[in-house]
């Protein structure tokens, strides 16, 4: 076998239980024997610079350098003046796509059983474009942008994402009845994406509808795709189904270079008391090893995450279980079979 | 007693199940002993004129001079050249609130079964507002409007109805964390108005979080207010918790008008069989009763509903039954107590 140089990994901590549950992170990592280096950058609790930034350029680069990051949990800073940190990444490395696949998991305790999709949205424009004043007092405008080439890349990525993980049907979500040109501009364009994937059933569907079938049946929905702001509430709202955001894996995509992360918070109450749980950030990581070809570590500790929950024995508090997050990470280890 | 005139009530039975539905609601009533006269009204399947209106502006002064509307569901058009039916009345007839009670139905069999909550709902701005167009061929940009005067109109109404209805919560939904000036003039006016309901808890969350609890604990939330859009799709995701468009009660509010209304389709497969529920026709026509100060009417049948949802005997095939609307209503009608 040739020697195989390590990927080198940007880790960014965070804050709170960020800490802890990297460490945990890194532990399975080793034992799973996975070829990756990791660099630590920080990331900050108050602007840096002028522009209001909470990371350093530096450490943007090395995300573009070594193509790979994960992110723990950050504290945002109270106030105004600073730039929303994701905002900021999203732009600056065009992430343009964030990837949130969620399924059910035995041992978690949810009203649903059955859930298995992926959603995909779109990260870079919509209401997030930052353009928004007053008009006159009291009367603010806002403007959501929609444009061809995102709506292009997005569709695209949902679509060879389905073709690539074997999945059967995308729909587009939208509000294309309203907002007939943006919206329109939206579905027309993954329409016409679909045409070069004939074995992906390709359907449409208003996001109120969508939402409506989420709470009710969501067991109906394999890949969707939509705009920014729809996806940032309908991600969430998936991560609900499956037991909330302490399970749930996220990874932001640019052309070139990803960044996973936990989309939990910091949980201050419980930071440095081995308490947390490190499952959404360890399946963020796992979402990164298969995109980096790493399958077989990834799956390996993907199976080792699912018997340890389903077999309940070292569940953590907000599992409902007292184990801490060294037995859990320990447990997980026990069960990685390479 | 003073023999007291019967209030008139402008009732669109709609298309599909619309009529049979809005035939059993009539029966109901009367049952019921309920003081009102129907008027009948068309809603066009087809533009009526240039403007492309679906519905008569006669139609539309009636609701204004008798002040209460009742719609059953109707057929949008095929194509292009129509104005919504539903942005057209809450345009002319300032319809500014919508309002939806989602409470857990006995006899109902969903994940959920203590959810109790309202979302009210901002119905004439943000992202509705019908400004959009294309600024280069390919980028769309569409104005979402957020103001002060329909910030404190929405306010007031869910602080109000919190107040009347005995409430104890309002929680105002936003992502002013990205639409700062327009999402932060809506928590802004929330905020101050509620000041002015000192013995209700105001809080507010971001639309993403609220979706994920919603999904995942929903009995942490009792009135819900927030922005058009985040209306939109928050009040459907809701009806999914308790079973679905076909159970939920909808009414939309003016400062001198309201219109009631089942939110779900026409169900042209089951028209005409006496097959359909007629459920949210019902629950949202109660909700017209007690706004007109008719409350043993309006209570008794929302009872004589739920004895009969909950002994299950006489369901309709949405339902899970093999009950025909005729036994339902009858089912209704003999659970009466006035
Ligand atoms: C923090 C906030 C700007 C962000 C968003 O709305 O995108 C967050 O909710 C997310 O989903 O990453
Ligand atoms: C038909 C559509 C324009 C409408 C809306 O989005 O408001 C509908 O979904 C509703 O909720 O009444």
């Amino acid at each position: 076998t040739f020697s195989q140089k390590n990927h080198k990994v940007v880790l960014f901590p965070g804050h709170g239980i960020g800490p802890e549950i990297s460490q945990a992170v890194c532990d399975i990592f080793a034992a799973a024997k996975v070829p990756i280096d990791w660099e630590h950058h920080e990331i900050y609790t108050k602007p840096i610079n002028e522009a209001g930034d909470l990371i350093k350029e530096e450490s943007l680069n090395a995300v573009i350098n070594y193509k790979w990051g994960l992110k723990g949990p950050f504290a945002t800073p109270i106030g105004k003046g600073y730039r929303s940190l994701n905002v900021t990444m999203r732009k600056k490395l065009n992430l343009f796509a964030n990837v949130r696949p969620c399924r059910s998991l035995a041992g978690v305790k949810t009203p649903y059983s059955n859930v298995d999709l992926v959603t995909i949205r779109e990260n870079t424009e919509g209401e997030y474009s930052g353009l928004e004043h007053a008009v006159v007092p009291g009367v603010v405008e806002n403007l959501k942008i929609i444009s061809q080439p995102a709506c292009e890349n997005i569709a695209r990525y949902a679509f060879e994402f389905a073709r690539k993980n074997n999945r059967k049907k995308v729909v587009a979500c939208h509000k294309a009845g309203v907002m007939k040109k943006g919206d329109g501009l939206f579905i027309n364009t993954c329409k016409k994406i679909s045409s070069e994937y004939p074995e992906i059933e390709y359907t449409e569907e208003q996001i109120d509808t969508v939402c409506m079938k989420l709470s009710k049946n969501p067991e109906v929905f394999d890949v969707m795709v939509m705009p920014n702001l729809y996806g940032d509430i309908v991600s969430d709202l998936c991560a609900g189904l499956i037991g909330g955001l302490g399970l749930t894996a996220s990874g932001n995509i640019s052309h070139t270079c990803a960044v996973y992360e936990a989309v939990h918070g910091t949980a201050p109450d419980i930071a440095g008391l081995n308490k947390a749980n490190p499952t959404a950030l360890l399946l963020s990581g796992v979402m990164m090893l298969k995109a980096m070809g790493l399958q077989k570590e990834g799956f390996a500790i993907e199976e080792a995450v699912i018997k340890t929950l389903s077999e309940g024995k070292f569940l953590t508090g907000d599992l409902g279980g007292k184990a801490t997050t060294t037995d859990y990470t320990k447990a997980v280890i026990g069960h990685i079979n390479l």
